[in-house]
Parts: C-alpha cells; structure tokens; sequence
C-alpha cells in the first residue's frame, strides 16, 4: 500500500469525512488543526488539505503525515452548505439557441471566473479560477426555484488577467444571450477589474432588453463566509423581477448579508481589497437595492426595451493610465505615453499636474492625441477654470472630465477611439453623458 | 481722463466699494451682475472684477465698460469679514532666531501656498498663491489673541508644483522654527499634494517638540464659504493646547464650520476635488478634532518630547508611481520604470498586476530595484498569499506593503532610498512600522 493509499484507508478507518475537524502529526512533529477540505476535480489526488482558523488552506503531503486524528465530526446541517461547492454531477443546464421548454423564466450565467467561481488549489493553498457558471447555478438550490440558468463558461480567470479584447468578446457573448431570449444576463466576474469590465459593457452595449449584472465574491466560496451565494440569487432576482434595462454591479451593501447594493457600470468602484460591501458607487447614489423582501429602485435608471440588444464592442487597446505624482519627470511621462492613441491623466486635486508636464500634454494634442483629466482624488469633479494651472492645462489642449470617474474614464477612451472619426469628435464624445458617466457638460 | 480714471471716478461718485452689488453694462450690450471685489497688491490696477453668483470671477477692462450701477450696499458687518483678505499695513511679527518678548506662546507659520495663501488674479480670474504668512496671520485677529505668530513665507506656489526638494527645504525649515522656541509649527500648503507633503515630513522629522500642523483651504480666502480661517484658529490651538508630538493634516471635519479633524501625516489622503471635508484618514480613524469647544485626541498618537527635532531629509527623486489597468502592456511599463531606482504599483485588489506584467517585476528586483505593491483600492490591505497571482508576484520578489497608503508607500520609498544600503534594508524598512503608516506587519 502506497502512502497515499495508506492515508485515505487511515481516514476511512476513523470515519473522517470532508467538513471534520481534525488534526494531523506531521513527520517533523508539528500539529495541523483544522477543517478536512473535500478533494476538488482540479487538486492533486494525493494531498490532504486543511483549513486552518485562519482562513488560510494548507495542504500536506502523504509522506509527511505521520497520524490524523478526529477531533470532532461536522454535523449533518452544516455538512451540506459546507460540501457544496463540489456538486456531485455538473451537467449543462441550456445553451444559446437552444429550444427552452420550461414555464421559468431563463437567466443566463456568463462566467468570466475570479473568485465567485474559483476552488483553492490544495497543492499551494491559494484561490485559482476554475467552478463552471453550471457548477456555480447548481450549487444554489433556491437559483433553480426561480429561473432556469443558461450558463456558458467563457473564461476561466482571475479578473486583473482580463484586457480589452476579453470586453469585446464578453459584450458579443451578453447581447447574443439577451437576445436569444434571456431575461437578463449574469456575469459572474473576478472582482479586481469588475468595475473597467462594467463600464466597457455599459459603453459597448445598448438598447438592453434586460439587466446586465456583473456580480462577484470578495471571500472564496469555501469559506463560510462567502458572499457569492447571496450575490448570485440577487441578481437572478434582479434579471426576473424588474424592468432595469443597464449594465450594473451587484455586490453585498454591508458586512451583513441581508442586503445587495446595484451600482451603475460607469460609476462603480472597488474601494476595499477585502471588505464584502467594497464596491462603492462614486459622485451619485446606487440605483438601488435588493433584499431578502424587495427589490428598490430609487435612482434615475434606464429601463429595458423590447427590441434587439445592439453591441458595438470595438476598444482601442493602446489607451494610456498615468496617475501624476510629485517627482514625476517629464521624460518619464514621456516614454510612458510614446506611441499611445490616448491619455488620461488622474492628476490632482481638480485636476493638476506640475506646470513643468503642461507642454507634455500640448505636444500631445498637437499631435491629435487626446489627454483627458480626471481626478486622483476619487470623489467630485474636475475644473480647469479655478487655478492658474488649470488654466493652463486646458489652453495646453487638456480635455477635463468632470466627475467621470478615473477608471471608467479609461475604459471610455478606449471605446471612443475606436469609433469617433477625429479629434473633435473624440473631444466631444469624452465630455457627452453617453451612459450616465458624467454629471455635467461643463467644458472646462 | 482716462478711461480708466473714469471708471474710478464714477465708482467713488456712486459711492460704490469692494463687497457691494453692482450691475456693469459692457460696451458691446451684456449686463454682468455681482459682488464688485477689492484690488489686490498683485492684480492690474485698471480691471474692475466682479464675483458672480456662481461664485466665478470675471474681470472687465476700462474700455469694455459702458456704465456701472450700484444694486445694494455691503452691510458693514460683513464688509469686515468680506475685506479681510487685503490687510491694510502687514508686517513681520517675528523671525526665528529673534528674542521673542511676548507672554502669549510662539506658534510658527511656514507658508509654502496654495489656496488658503492665495489671492484672486482679476486679469483672469483664476486663483493664485500670494497672500503671506503674515498677511495671513494678521487676518485672522482671534489668532493674535491666543498666540505669537512667527511667519515665514517659504514658498507661494500651488502644491501640484511642489517636488521631492521642497519637502527637503520645509522639512529643514519646520525643525529649525521647533527648535527655535516654537510651541508648534503650522504649514499652509495647497490641498492637491498637501498629504504627499505631510507623508514627507513624517519620515523626514524625529523628535518632536510639538504638532507640525499641515492646513490648507478648499475655498479661496475671498469667498465667503472659505474654511481657511476655522483652519488656521484650530491648528494654532493645538499647537498650543496639546501634548501632540506628530506631523498631522488639520481640515474640515463635514460641511458646517463648527468642527476640524486631525489626520495623521502618513494616513491621510485629499479624497474629494472640492468639498471643505475633503480629506480622510484612511485604514485608520483620524487621531482627533478641534472644535469650539475643546480638542479631543481619541487614538494612539506620539506625544511632543522635551529635546531636539531631529531632521533627516533626503529623498530619492528617481521613485515611479504607477497604477496598474488592464490595457498596460509591458512594454508601457518597462518604458515607464526606466531608470528609476524604485518603484510603487498600486495594484488592483490584494495587490494584483496582470500575470504577463510579472517578468518585468522580476527583471527589476533582479537588479536590485525594489518593486512595492500597494492597492488602488485605497481602503484595505494587499495580501499575496491568497491568489496564485499574488503568490507568483511574491516569488518574483515583489514587496507588499500591507495597508500603507499608495501616496505615502511612494514618499515613504523616496525616503528609504536615500537612507538604506542596500536592497534588503529597503525590504526591512519599507516592512517596517516606521510612523504607524502600516497596521501589520505581514511580510506578504
């Protein structure tokens, strides 16, 4: 008998099963207390993985173990939150274009990966992108109450991997769902980058015919404490029970897990790296709520349609993103901007840089290359019209963005250049409210 | 007579003064209706400026001038405050190095510029940095009632203009004015980069006699919404009320004028473009307020000592600040990093970069330049040990710097550059809790 084999007869033996807490002697003599974690289609066969209290997962190997030891079994009630992650037989609930039959409404799940739809990997401990959309919707039995998932995987990663030409071919695959009868779109999506991918769809789509909802998970779905549960069926309710026609995050609107906020696309923002409530809507209010009794609505919002999802999913790849700082150079603000299509500076305060880079940016725009001005500050909007900097900065051909959020700015950019014609169309379109980005049409 | 004259003489014939309401008719028909605002030492003699309601300046020249008609008066109570911001006779109360020969206790004023030490230029309208220390300080009369203000003007420019050597200068400066008698030292600085600055002087000053006290104004002097006077008033009390030994940022704590908050240097951050509560201590709550009533002082904090400031003001100017987004190509980076002799990515989430941009990480600590992440989140920690991005970012030798803010990771690895020896002591200080601008001390 191998030491693996020995392992799972010794575990068999004591009638330890995943969601037990056990502890392992280890051959160097440490103790490992902690969770049994259920072996995963993606981890080595051969590992015994262990949540400690911490959180964390460590995983040993057979010819470390010296002895395992039950401490206490996990009772049944939990057993079966704590094992689903794992669904026994994913099978493909429906796909695009396929006849549905059933009197449920059909939700699409379009998973992009990130932590909503990730496993740990038991080898290193650490979170890696992996649980299909048809896993995800399964793992969710009141999911399957309401609606009838169509999932398709179309990427398996964490999301600060994803690049422009992930958004064109994530707005292609939303509006072919939309329209080929779902009643709204999930995404589920790495939260890292959620906010550019939000605005990129908020911009490449129109004429929504249901809510798109890019939705994600601040804490692992192994962790008890896992907010993708909650995230998920809101946003099922969300596609169900109501008439909003946008692109939108839904993630948790505190710590608790009574409650979802929905932020716009082009005015969200990841604003803590672990909170569950870290997204944030900047410069207006969400545009609502859903909770365990109600979905609320409170803001202005653009309600669905029933004609044809457009997508015009085009997005210049070579937008630059600099944020201005005190010892910035002229030169190093120079070769990071060589041979980009177009600039946002987050500069400060209203919208500042050094006056020693204001020719930078009229080289630039001598040269039909657009440098747009958003703030680092986050919240509030720019003005160029206030200081003699400022003032500066615009006769230099400095296009301010007003309260357009920095990312979402970026994002914007992006698309524009690949759709406006020349420079004075770039300009207007990046100081137009296409998609509720901008409060103000203030020129400066 | 000129035209010019002849705008004076119809003002004085009408009776009309700076703070009253009038109605300027120009040559060419338009009717400008405002607040007729006072000239100011730096401003062209012959531009009559008028503030409008949209609280925007707007200067006429002599010959665009048809007729000028009074509206109302400036009742006299607010005249004296509306006028304040041009003191009739100013002169130095006082120099380091002098005997000081009052009872009331000395209190430093080091201006370096900005808004709350700026005037209106009525050619353009746009805000500039002039007004002195001692212009200040004599504006504000309840200020000579509690203290002796020793002014200096150091600078009179906008923050956004200030550079690694300026820290070095102020730094030296505000040590020599703790050191020479000085209860506490307030600096009047720009809002834009005023927490840039006050990261600066945290780690560049040991040893403190008393508060170094940042202030800055949201709202220039000549309006009547400014905060600079509340500012200014709160921070000489803690100067001389308080047993504060640490450099901190004085500004409005909400909206209203009745409160001020104190942020620690190395926490704080200008998180709002205009708002007079613009600024957040961030990771951390604030160390206190001043209020009219009483200074409370809620968290841990340094308390002044009895000896010498010690001042240590090198700083590299050779440290990139970059914010990752998804469309950054290595080659932007590598373009961008070039030469610089450290380098601060505020990464997405934990601490996240796409995983193509992890070879240029290493190329960079290969050679032995420190590579720091922090997340652009700005609220939480990074951590790279939950994802398999992080984790490989950490073996290429990436430093996470746990919750420390991006402005004051940058200035922070400014400072340890010049001091370290080399590549490990970077490691060790920038890890280290230097001036509480780190909550933990996770290596990872």
């Amino acid at each position: 008998m191998s030491r693996d084999e020995a392992v799972h007869e010794s575990l068999r033996k004591k009638g330890i099963e995943p969601g037990d807490s056990i502890e392992i002697i280890s051959e160097d003599g440490r103790t490992i207390r902690g969770i049994l974690m259920p072996h995963h289609e993606f981890s080595a066969d051969e590992i015994t993985t262990v949540k400690l209290d911490s959180g964390y997962n460590i995983g040993v190997k057979p010819r470390d173990i010296d002895s395992i030891r039950l401490i206490s079994k996990l009772n049944s009630k939990d057993r079966k939150q704590k094992t689903k992650i794992v669904p026994s037989s994913p099978k493909k609930v429906g796909a695009p274009g396929k006849k549905i039959s059933a009197k449920l409404p059909v939700v699409s799940i379009v998973s992009t990966g990130g932590t909503i739809a990730s496993y740990v990997d038991y080898r290193t401990g650490a979170v890696k992108p992996a649980i299909s959309a048809d896993e995800l919707a399964k793992s969710i039995p009141e999911l399957l109450e309401i609606c009838l998932p169509r999932t398709e995987v179309l990427y398996s990663i964490l999301s600060e991997n994803m690049r422009p030409e992930n958004w064109t071919h994530l707005s292609e695959k939303v509006a072919h769902h939309l329209n080929s009868g779902s009643a709204g779109c999930i995404v589920p999506h790495g939260t890292d980058t959620m906010g550019f991918s939000a605005a990129a769809l908020s911009f490449s789509l129109s004429n929504l015919t249901g809510p798109v909802v890019l939705v994600g998970s601040q804490r692992s779905s192994d962790r008890p404490s896992s907010d993708s549960t909650i995230n998920l069926l809101s946003s099922a309710r969300l596609c169900i029970d109501s008439d909003l026609g946008e692109v939108v995050v839904l993630m948790h609107s505190t710590s608790d897990d009574n409650c979802c906020t929905i932020h716009r696309g082009t005015r969200v923002r990841k604003c803590h790296s672990s909170r569950r409530d870290a997204f944030r809507s900047i410069n207006e209010d969400p545009i609502g709520s859903v909770d365990r009794e109600r979905i609320l609505l409170n803001a202005p919002y653009d309600k669905k349609t029933n004609g044809k999802v457009n997508v015009d999913a085009k997005f210049d790849p070579d937008v630059a993103l600099i944020q201005f700082y005190p010892s910035m150079t002229i030169e190093r603000l120079r070769n990071f901007v060589k041979g980009a299509h177009g600039v946002i500076i987050a500069g400060t305060g209203l919208g500042h840089v050094h006056q020693d880079a204001i020719p930078v940016i009229k080289e630039l725009t001598d040269k039909d290359i657009p440098v747009c001005m958003t703030t680092q500050c986050i919240w509030g909007s720019t003005n160029l019209n206030v200081y003699s900097t400022g003032r500066d900065m615009f006769s230099a051909g400095a296009i301010p963005l007003g309260d357009m959020l920095t990312e979402t700015a970026y994002v914007k950019l992006s698309w524009v250049l690949a759709h406006a014609k020349d420079i004075d169309e770039v300009r207007k379109l990046m100081t137009s409210n296409l998609r509720r980005e901008i409060s103000d049409r203030r020129t400066r």
